[in-house]
């Protein structure tokens, strides 16, 4: 793309409305399609109704999943906003941040499927929460970039920023902490999220 | 998240309009992929007129719960715009509340295959049904805080409120109307939800 | 629903605008859905790039279903546009003809997997027919109920709305000429919907 | 379609705003369907730590190929956004070109898939060039049609128009040249959209 792509500067269009435009939609569509990483049970004829409440408590882990991967996406579409609540303007780099944060986002409903179908495997578990981190470093490099870029509002002072800033931290440093207790016990490391509210705390 | 998150009250960038945003996707979506319920029948080689005509009336279940759960379904979503038509602001409870909300409208397009695949038994129409009652009172805790936190409009006086309130008890009422009915025939347990127009008439 | 929900007329709030963005919505994840239709070939071992290629030729059919479903609906996406461009207000039936018109939109997916699946069989050709007839007639209904309820632009002469009503026939009886192919070849009978640019002719 | 279908030309609803809604709608959908193109492995009991960590190794080329359809779609997103910038007004010929563009967008996730599954055999490569090569063309011809018909932005001088022109004749030829390399490399055929920065440097 030259700087000079509609004989004004290419980066002039690239308005913060339509990176939230997609960002809002691929964060619907990814929340709903989790709902596929739960398959309804396929259950050998003769079907019973003991089976099937069987088949339906071997799911618990997958609800488990679906929901903490909803709460998850929520939680960074929630963040996302906060960002541009404030960021006011954007170039073709924070563009590019957005589009491959949203990459990581969209392979959310996979990672999930991947730990309620093999959840007690180590190997999943860390897949699912370097997933996050990287969805948790792109958001970070986004408000990194932008108050570096000077794109933010102007009445928000440099305490606000680094306020910010830490806070953005939070979920990076869970996915790093969920990965450690993953040696431990895979199954239970992501309970590391449910600290979140905790860790922001401190 | 600290109540001074941007220098300002956080909850300043709740808007409504982006939870309706957030609610219009997700909805849209489960509505649509609940048509991903009906599986196109694998018939064995070799496949005759008559075989598929079979296959077809043997999807009429799948055909009846992915209409009900559309219109179940609409029927929220207009309740929600219901809602926030009168809702003026929001704060970070209230955002919660609604991705939880959320949370269980996109399950429905799980539960409803189950039902579809499984409606004759009852733990499946009682999963089914414990779906909606969440939908239900998710909705009905909405409104609830939404006004109990003077978030509405004021020119809605005690008497609409009310009014409103216990419209918002119908549909929960009708899902534990429906897990008792569960208890005499699963196969029938959902017709209690096309006795809503009748209850609300009451 | 009373009609004084909220201490005012209930119908007030279905604003044309609401209705649009669900439309909008569904129609877009419908139309990518499609896809779905066009399952991957799974090719037995040893794969090989004559079995490739002759299993890509063989999904021709469902490739052609794939777009002719794309194009049908986007036919009636823009003729419910043309519609509200000219409808200015709502009520509640209106809102209920387009919900049951969208839980038909929804289902096509379905069923044009079904004739991309079994396209030589005439019962999911004529189910495939009156899946769109189904979407023609409610299109049909809407713009019946909302001329006959005065909700239309009045700028608009009487002349106009038979013309549009007249031409909200043309896929109807497009689908009713389907049916009648279908006795003769059920593969050909899609075919007639290549023909609506000419019935719209006469 | 008449000319005077609702008494004023058909083509004055046509507002590019409803035709960049479509298009932000299928985008957004057709980029999260692709994760639906990595399927979760499905181990043969009993399943081991070395078996998954394996599969997903073997994973590698299917997140290749998501990756770059996701940067590829998010790359013709921001071309469509950048031309509807200038496009001012539309017909109905810009909208069937539009939809027809749509069509092959939301073609992607399929072929997406074909090349995740068998990325070694020369006829699927081609085939997911050839399905980029028609975005490409369409995309082509929009800016076209559009700058021939004086839909454009007055201000825009005809060095920019030209320029334009010329940059979106980038896609295409990268297809062209993928399609090349899979004479002599089908595998390595999709790493020439690696070169689209360079290309475009010429």
């Amino acid at each position: 793309m030259t700087k000079k792509f509609f004989g004004f500067s290419a980066s002039l269009w690239v308005t913060t409305k339509r990176i939230e435009t997609l960002a809002d939609g691929i964060f619907a569509i990814a929340m709903t399609l989790l709902v596929l990483s739960i398959g309804v049970p396929q259950i050998a004829e003769p079907v019973s109704s003991a089976a099937l409440q069987q088949s339906l408590i071997d799911l618990i882990p997958k609800f488990f999943s679906y929901a903490l991967s909803f709460v998850l996406l929520a939680v960074f579409w929630r963040i996302n906003h906060q960002q541009f609540y404030v960021i006011k303007r954007a170039d073709t780099t924070l563009l590019w941040i957005n589009i491959l944060w949203l990459l990581f986002v969209a392979l959310v409903p996979f990672s999930t499927s991947l730990i309620g179908e093999y959840g007690e495997y180590q190997i999943t578990e860390v897949f699912f929460h370097l997933n996050l981190l990287a969805i948790g470093l792109f958001c970070y490099l986004n408000w990194h970039y932008a108050t570096e870029s000077n794109f933010v509002d102007k009445s928000l002072d440099s305490d606000a920023k680094t306020s910010i800033k830490r806070g953005n931290l939070v979920l990076p440093i869970t996915s790093l902490l969920a990965i450690a207790i993953s040696f431990i016990s895979p199954s239970w490391s992501s309970m590391a999220y449910l600290f979140i509210p905790f860790i922001k705390k401190i």
